[in-house]
C-alpha cells in the first residue's frame, strides 16, 4: 500500500462575485480543489484537461503542493471557464455562463501507472465518464465518488451504475432528495445503502455533515468560522480531504476512520471558504491543519 | 444552593396536523414543555395560567414529573389552545388558530416561595411579562430566556430591556437574524452579547444548536432521529433541559457546563418530536435519557 490517490474531474477558470468582491478567472474546479486538499494527506495524481490559456502560473498552486500533473492534457482552446455569483449568504450560486471548452470533449484516459493507484476521487463530471475511469483501474482499494444536481436529473440510469462501486458518495442534502426521491436524509441514506454503496455522506454546507452506513449514523458540525470569504470549492476540499485521507490509512473501512475523514473534510473546507480559489486552501502548514483539528475536537470534548 | 427551577410562561392545549396524523386538544405549550424535560434534572416550580376545562387528566404528566403546580392559577374559562399544522418536512408550522383565552390577561404573580427560587426559565412570553418577573425574584443565579418572532417585531425594545438581564438567551436562527439585522449567526450572537447576554444560544433545529459567548463559540449536532413524528415543543424542551441541567450544578458558568447543557438539550429534544404532545417526554427513565447521552456523546469520539 502507497498512499498515491487519483482524482479526476475539472481543472477550470472561476469568475466569481459575491459581497466580497470579485475574482476574474482565478484557478478552480472540483480536481483542484480536491487534489490540492488531499496533497495534505496522500500524493494526488491528477486526471484533467485543460487549454493552451493555461499558464506555468495557473499551475504553480498544484506544482508547490507536489501534485502529479503527468495526466493534466493540455489540448488546443482555452480552459473551461465558470462564471457566478452568490447572494450575501452563500445560500445559492447563480450560474452566469458556462463556457466548457475544452472540458466539453474531457475523455479521461488513465496511464498505466494510474490504473494501478489504489486511492480513486471521481470528482463531479458525468456519470459515463466517471464509469470509464473504473474500468480502468485494476485494483481499487477505495473508490469515493461526487456528483451534481445536473447529472442527477440528465444521467439517472449511469449515475446508479457508478454508485454501484463506490464505497463512499458525497452528496448535498439537496441531490441526496433529488436522486432518492425521499426527504429523510437518513432514509435517502439508507436507499443508498441498498444501492451499493457503503458509506453515504451528505454535505450540509455551514451545518457540517452526515454519515449513513450500516456500522452507523453521524453528524458532525463545521469547523465555525465567523467570516466567510467564498464557498466556491468548499464541497470539492471536503472530499478530496476526506478521501485523501483516508488513502493515507492501512485500515479505513471502519466507523472511526469515516469519522475522522469527515473531521478532515469539515476542517479543510475551513480554509477553502477563507478566500477566493484555492489561496488558502494551497498555501497551509501541518501547524495551521493541526491547530484547527485540535479546536475541532476540543469543541467536542464534554 | 437547592436545584428548583422556575418556570414561567403558557401551559396550553395544542391541536396538530402533520403528515404522521393528527392530535386534538392534546397538552402543549412552552412551559409544559420546559418544565417536564427540566424536572429529569432539576424540581420545577410552574408559573402559569389554565382554564377552569383542564382536568386532572392534563395535570397528569406534571404530577407524574413532580413538578410544583402551586403556582398553576385556574381561572373562570377556557385554557389556551393553539391549533396548527406542519408540511411534510416540519419546516414550517403553519398556525389556524390562537384561542389566548384566559392567557391573554396572563399577569405571573410569584409566590414568596418562588421569588426565592434560583434559577428562572422565561419561557416565550410578552417580554413586559419577563420582565415582570424578573422585578420579583430576588437572588437569581441563573436567568434563561426564550423568545418568538412575534415579540421581535412587536415588542423589541421590551425583550432587549429583558435581554439586558439574562446569562442565557434562546433563539433560533430566524430569530436571531430578525432581532439584530445580522446574517451571520456568530456576529448575530457577538452583537446580542454586547447587549448583555452571557452565552447566546441559537438553536438550529434539525442541525443541533450553536453557541456564541466570551468564552467561546460551539456548534453540536443533534441527536438524529430517522424518525419524526411531531416537533412541536422541541424548542421548549431544549430550553428546560438546558436549564434544568445548569440548575442542577454548582458551578453553572463555564463553558463546560454550557456546552453539557447543550448536549442535554439536543438529546431531550429527541424524545419530544418521537410523539405528539409530552407523552414520550413525560415517560422518560433515567435510563433512556443515559442511553441517547451516551450515544450522542460517542458519535463525537474520534
Amino acid at each position: 500500500m502507497n498512499n498515491d490517490i487519483l482524482v479526476v474531474g475539472s481543472v477550470a477558470f472561476d469568475t466569481i462575485e459575491n459581497a466580497n468582491g470579485c475574482a476574474k478567472r482565478v484557478l478552480g474546479g472540483a480536481t483542484s480543489y480536491a487534489s490540492i486538499c488531499a496533497s495534505y494527506f496522500a500524493h494526488p495524481s491528477v486526471v484533467a484537461v485543460v487549454g493552451t490559456d493555461f499558464t506555468a502560473q495557473d499551475k504553480a498552486p498544484f506544482i508547490k503542493r507536489k501534485i502529479n500533473l503527468k495526466g493534466l492534457e493540455v489540448k488546443e482552446g482555452k480552459t473551461f471557464h465558470w462564471g457566478g455569483s452568490y447572494d450575501k449568504d452563500f445560500n445559492t450560486a447563480i450560474t452566469k455562463f458556462t463556457d466548457l471548452n475544452v472540458f466539453k470533449d474531457f475523455k479521461p484516459v488513465l496511464s498505466k501507472e494510474q490504473q494501478n493507484i489504489q486511492t480513486v476521487f471521481l470528482a463531479n463530471i458525468d456519470p459515463e465518464l466517471q464509469l470509464s475511469v473504473l474500468k480502468q483501474v485494476k485494483r481499487p482499494r477505495i473508490v469515493a465518488c461526487d456528483t451534481m444536481n445536473f447529472w442527477i436529473s440528465s444521467k439517472k440510469a449511469a449515475l446508479l451504475r457508478v454508485i454501484k462501486q463506490v464505497d463512499v458518495l458525497f452528496l448535498n442534502e439537496t441531490e441526496a432528495r433529488q436522486l432518492t426521491g425521499i426527504y429523510n436524509l437518513i432514509s435517502a441514506g439508507k436507499w443508498l445503502l441498498k444501492k451499493g454503496v457503503k458509506y453515504v455522506i451528505i454535505k450540509l454546507g455551514s451545518n457540517g455533515s452526515m454519515l449513513v452506513s450500516e456500522e452507523g449514523i453521524a453528524q458532525l458540525p463545521p469547523y465555525i468560522l465567523e467570516h466567510v470569504h467564498d464557498t466556491t470549492g468548499a464541497g470539492d476540499t471536503f472530499g478530496g480531504g476526506f478521501t485523501g485521507y483516508l488513502a493515507s490509512l492501512k485500515s479505513w473501512d471502519n466507523l472511526t476512520a469515516i469519522k475522522r475523514a469527515m473531521m478532515i473534510g469539515n476542517v479543510m473546507a475551513s480554509f477553502t471558504i477563507e478566500s477566493f480559489s484555492v489561496k488558502r486552501l494551497a498555501s497551509l502548514t501541518k501547524r495551521d491543519i493541526d491547530k484547527r483539528l485540535k479546536e475541532y475536537t476540543a469543541m467536542l470534548k464534554f
